[in-house]
């Protein structure tokens, strides 16, 4: 899961709608496809926010990046896949903390990151072999080539499961890196500044109590997930 | 940052609210303060929804918890914060990702987290000396008696920024711990299977270049954040 994004392009991409555009700190956003890709490919877990009159709701949910559309899987049975049975907008944001930015003034502090910010509707695929196709790729995203080894979901579960899609088109990225920013005027307080990097660092896998013997050693995408 | 919670109560917790109520795997969900404060306080980024219509909005944004309500803050200029000169109904939610749960089937691929979900009102803070202690409360839930060794916010500081609180008492906590549970009929498959951790290891602190000489080393909150 890379950390870095790549150069940004020359122009710099337009905000694709007045939505997107991101107002505050602006020189830290970007809108091209690359780097909305780079963060999403860094992760996994989204928050999805849905809006029912003035009432929000958000639910962190497992993505995957298909090309530029986003998957959304969850039970049939979850609030947010019964609001779905025809499309409606979300908001989906993905954020990864690389760190702890902290100033010699409380007003500096401020934290590392990456994000992207989604909008769209969210439809429904419906497709059976779209959906087979979607499910494998919410497998891999995670852990390349591991649809192909496990068993896909038989009819049973496929109809307990559905499959959403959000178009990428309408997506912001922010990003915050480096030291902090003080004031001149507090550069003379004798106190510790700096970045506490916080990256996640996977720990050595925790085999299954019940492996079968022939199961062998964990494959790359366990060992470098 | 602890990653473990409070043994339940017995009996557990009701929920709040049919809105806070957990529907799907409910029995990994839990109601009580001491497992909504334990999973806020292992964190400092909270995605927050507002509803606009049926406009969906998620913001990243950093929060601390006190007592029993939640403190937020941004510049008055952001969406949310223009937003909110009267109260209105928030979505917070704070997940961490604890572990990829890979199992032999596609369909129980899982992932371990803790998660909170609050809903409330959530309303500005006026009264000056309430702004500043929920300043220096912000400062000290990610670095422990930080606000007493920085510059507190001056006026110009204290007006470019708001603070919104919410109450904790419509809450969720929702858990997902251990190996993954694979259907009796998969277990025969010769697939590794099993978690793979994905803790925060927060990595040694990059000091600002300009560091005051008498900053001296870095101290507790941040080489134990």
């Amino acid at each position: 899961m890379p950390s870095t994004l790549p150069p940004p392009p020359d122009p710099p991409a337009p905000p694709p709608s007045p939505e997107a555009t991101v107002r505050r700190a602006p020189g830290r956003a970007r809108y091209d496809a690359p780097a909305v890709h780079a963060v999403l490919d860094a992760g996994f877990v989204a928050h999805v926010g849905i809006a029912d009159g003035d009432d929000p709701t958000v639910i962190p949910m497992v993505y995957a990046r298909d090309g530029d559309r986003l998957l959304l899987h969850g039970s049939v049975a979850s609030r947010l896949m019964r609001h779905g049975a025809v499309g409606f907008p979300v908001c989906v944001a993905v954020t990864h903390v690389d760190g702890l930015v902290l100033a010699r003034s409380a007003f500096h502090h401020s934290v590392n990151y990456r994000s992207v910010v989604v909008r769209g509707v969210a439809t429904k695929v419906t497709d059976p072999e779209a959906v087979a196709a979607g499910f494998a790729r919410l497998v891999d995203h995670v852990a390349p080539g591991r649809s192909e080894v496990v068993r896909a979901p038989d009819r049973a579960e496929a109809r307990q499961t559905m499959l959403l899609e959000v178009p990428l088109d309408d997506a912001s990225v922010k990003v915050r890196t480096g030291p902090p920013i003080d004031d001149e005027r507090d550069l003379e307080l004798p106190v510790w500044a700096g970045v506490v990097p916080l990256p996640v660092v996977p720990a050595e896998p925790v085999p299954a109590e019940d492996l079968h013997p022939g199961a062998g050693a964990p494959p790359a995408h366990v060992t470098h997930p």
